[in-house]
């Protein structure tokens, strides 16, 4: 590797001269810093980012933290986010882990080799991010939130989503209505699951213990807890399901046992993830507004980092149901 | 942030001496060491990554680049990547850009915030990457090759996967074969689309050009050209796709007809993703075997960036045809 003392001298100037050329300094005199500007291309000379990032304490790079890139959401999410950082002429970097709290992209920040954080799969219980978030650092929970944490933070309406499932379940005349699950730690299940649980019960229609399962988020859980839920001797008529991956397990479940959608049972996801709309399932499901979300939390990124002192803001955007084929083309029985 | 003028100060020394300390110096005093080490545990300082960075000249992070992480092959393949890093005490980023040169991956090797690169969607004329190569950096092609480079590369041998569904669809009676292609510029759809086309004529069945479509590897594309192809007057039996979200275009373009699969047309796609095999699709399909690739990729990245002076080597993994009910639970017309 070249270093500012092979430039020096090529140049035939002292390093000294040469970090001054490098500092923008104007105590070199203008032909000096000629010399030494051509020598630094002639010998192929790069100033080395880890000593560049020193002096301007900036990378424009930031850091997204995904737990399940397997779920179709985040790949979506994802390239969305990268999206609008490429629009804000900043870098992207992903972790991709199983720990939630994303140890290793805290340390990246502490670091300074990332800029900013969003967190997209936060769970209750990171201490670690607690305690960043509580210094100040420059990070954002997007889709899944913390309730007890006041940070920047950009979600869905989730209660309201899932209370628009219940209305139209009712609605369309169920009354053998049930419910998969999510993992309770997250802010997603837990907000559908209480605003569907919720308006159920206002309308006189209580969630049975018997017609909830797990689907746990995964389509291998989801599958399994659906065939569970079909297999009793009354079984459920229509299932609304804590995300779209949920829901396609559901599905499967479903067709594995030889029941078909709409006509035996409906099924009703959460996202509207592309393959929702896939002419295979076609799934009626709850919009989140992917790329708006996105924006919204890079742009609240930035701002952050450029103002640590800003107050914390939370940003909630509306849900909307989308009805397809695996629920309202067919008469409820 | 606390800096080493600030420990210094803590400490009672000049700022010289903490360097020193950083640096493992045995010109400083065992007492004064210790003193230095207190006050930086004391005002909670931590040296610089940049500056670490620039001391050891490894990070212990490598970068992986991606172009279509939308394509639910690509997530799979990154979580097996980031396991077999995992395994080896390293950290991974992730670069998604449509560029698939990778061009800001490449800078952050240029500038050492990484250790190495793994393209995983390598496109012919990447100009920039082939002199990344030829400059010997520590890069490692992964499941897309370049047949003009000799350098780093695990793939899987395409060629004979494409043959070997030829063999399959000629076996079963097939004589109106269809074909959805994949990128030109990627060696995986070259290789597969040349074993296919190959073995076909040889066995006195040569492809069609108009049962040829593009497929764009691409879920949209596919189903379009998917239903073109069985608008025709005399449609293919069975059409092979150069790839898994190919062929789910393709089963949900036939859907989208009112068309049955398998009974009114076979689809074989390629890869193995974890979709191919969910009930509504159950598609039959050539399998890569995706963790020995991600592990024989950080192995061989891993060596070169201990040793760049090792030959180029290229590991070329078996494929395996995966009968599912997309094709063979009925029988040929």
């Amino acid at each position: 590797m070249v270093t500012s003392r092979d430039v020096a001298q090529l140049a035939g100037v002292s390093q000294m001269t040469v970090s001054r050329v490098l500092q923008g300094s104007d105590k070199v005199a203008a032909a000096t810093r000629e010399r030494v500007l051509a020598a630094m291309q002639e010998a192929g000379y790069r100033p080395h980012a880890a000593a560049r990032t020193m002096r301007t304490r900036r990378t424009s790079t930031v850091g997204v933290v995904v737990a399940d890139i397997t779920n179709p959401f985040y790949p979506q999410l994802l390239e969305a986010v990268g999206q609008a950082l490429e629009a804000a002429c900043q870098r992207m970097v992903l972790w991709n882990a199983p720990d939630p709290g994303g140890s290793s992209a805290l340390q990246a920040l502490d670091e300074g080799t990332v800029d900013g954080l969003i967190f997209t799969t936060i769970t209750e219980g990171s201490d670690q991010l607690a305690d960043a978030l509580q210094r100040g650092e420059p990070i954002v929970l997007l889709h899944r939130g913390l309730d007890s944490l006041d940070c920047d933070q950009v979600t869905t309406d989730n209660l309201t989503g899932g209370r628009a499932v219940a209305d139209y379940l009712v609605a369309t005349g169920h009354t053998r209505i049930g419910f998969l699950q999510g993992p309770e730690l997250t802010s997603t299940a837990r907000h559908r699951e209480r605003g569907f649980r919720d308006r159920l019960a206002e309308l006189g229609h209580p969630l049975a213990a018997e017609l909830t399962g797990q689907g746990g988020f995964a389509h291998d859980l989801a599958r399994s807890a659906m065939r569970e839920l079909l297999a009793q001797d009354d079984p459920p008529t229509a299932v609304f399901c804590a995300n779209d991956l949920t829901a396609l397990g559901a599905v499967d479940g479903a067709v594995s046992m030889g029941r078909r959608v709409p006509e035996d049972v409906w099924v009703i996801g959460y996202d509207d993830i592309a393959m929702a709309s896939w002419d295979s399932y076609d799934i009626t499901t709850v919009r989140q507004p992917i790329a708006e979300m996105a924006r919204a939390a890079v742009h609240l990124l930035l701002e952050r980092v450029d103002d640590r002192s800003l107050p914390p803001r939370k940003e909630q955007f509306p849900s909307e149901l989308v009805v397809r084929s695996s629920t309202a083309r067919t008469e409820v029985r």
